[in-house]
C-alpha cells in the first residue's frame, strides 16, 4: 500500500532527511511512503517546476492514500501546495489523512497575523473579511473532508517546540492508514 | 453547463451581492454559476460547518467545471478552502479555471509577510523554509494544474485597486469555460 507524503516538509533545509524519516516510519508499519523529493528533477531546467508537478501528480495517481502535513505554513493555515494535493486525492476517491502540529483553532491562528475584531456578530480581519469561527483548526472544507474520507485531523494536545520535526502526529496517521487500508478491498 | 464559483468571496461583507454579480456574468455567457452561499444552511446549528461542507461538495459534484478565485488571502497565497476545492475538482477530472487579481510572483508576495533572504543559493523565509522561486504567482501545483486541466491562470496586468470586487479576470475565465465546455462532449 502506497502513501503519498504531502507537506511543506519539502521546503525545510533538511527536506531530504525528514523524507527519509517519514518513509522509514511508513516502512515500520508495512506501508510504502512516496515522498515528492524522490522524483528526479533537473532543477537547472527552465521546465523544472512543470517536471515537479508531473512527478508529484504521477506519485499521487500511484498512491492509495495521502497523509497531508497541514501545520500552518507562512500564514494562519496549511500550505497551498499540500492543500491542492489533499483535494486532488479526495476528488480521486483516495483515503485522506492529515495532521497538524499546531492545535490552535483558526480564529486564534488568524490573530497572530491580523487584527481580528467583531463586527455585526461575525469575526473579521483587518481587510473586513470574515474569519471562520467554527472552533475548527483550519478551513472547514479540509477538516470535514478528513472526517469523511479517512479520519479526523490528528493534532497533538500541545504545540511541540519544533513543529517541523516532531513526527508523533504523523506516525499516528501512518498507523491509521495501515488499519484503514488493511480493511479495504483494493 | 454548471460552474462552481470557488473563492474567498464568501468571506466578503457583501458576499451575497458578489455572488449575484458572478452568477449574472455566467448567465450572460450561457452558463449556470453555482455559488456556495446559495446553499441553505442553518448557521445557528451546532452542525453548521458540516452542513456547509456537504452543501459545497454536492455543488461541486453537480458542476462541470470550477472557476477558482486564487487572489492571495490572509497571506502570500490563495485561500486554503478554495485550493482544496480546486484540487477536488481536478481529482474529479473536471475542467479547472482560475484567476488572481494580484499578478505579483510568489517570492515578491512572500516578501510582504516575511523577511526573504538568500541562503546557499535558495530563497528562504524567516523560519528558514524555502520560498518557491520559479517566477510563478503561486504554488507550482496549482499553476501547472490550471495549464493541464483548463487554461493558464488569468491575471490582470496590474493589480486593481479593489482586488475583491474587480471581476474582469473572472469574466475572462467564464468566457474560457464557455468555449471549452462548448467543444466538450459531456
Amino acid at each position: 500500500m502506497k502513501i503519498y507524503l504531502a507537506g511543506p516538509d519539502v521546503f525545510l533545509p533538511d527536506a531530504i532527511e525528514i523524507g527519509r524519516r517519514k518513509v522509514a516510519i511508513c516502512d515500520r508499519h508495512g506501508l510504502i511512503g512516496l515522498y515528492p523529493l524522490d522524483n528526479s528533477i533537473d532543477l537547472a531546467s527552465s521546465d523544472a517546476s512543470r517536471q515537479i508537478f508531473h512527478g508529484n501528480e504521477a506519485m499521487m495517481d500511484d498512491a492509495d492514500a495521502i497523509i497531508a502535513n497541514l501545520t500552518p505554513f507562512r500564514g494562519p493555515g496549511a500550505d497551498a501546495g499540500t492543500v491542492y494535493e489533499f483535494g486532488y486525492m479526495a476528488g480521486s476517491g483516495k483515503l485522506c489523512l492529515g495532521y497538524c502540529n499546531d492545535p490552535a483553532v483558526y480564529a486564534d491562528r488568524a490573530r497572530r497575523f491580523t487584527a481580528v475584531t467583531e463586527q455585526d456578530g461575525r469575526l473579521v480581519d483587518g481587510e473586513g473579511l470574515t474569519v471562520e469561527d467554527f472552533g475548527l483548526p483550519d478551513n472547514l472544507m479540509m477538516i470535514h473532508a478528513l472526517e469523511l474520507r479517512g479520519a479526523p485531523l490528528v493534532a497533538p494536545r500541545e504545540r511541540p517546540a519544533d513543529v517541523w520535526h516532531h513526527l508523533a502526529a504523523f506516525e499516528t496517521c501512518v498507523r491509521l492508514a495501515a488499519e484503514r487500508l488493511a480493511t479495504r478491498t483494493v
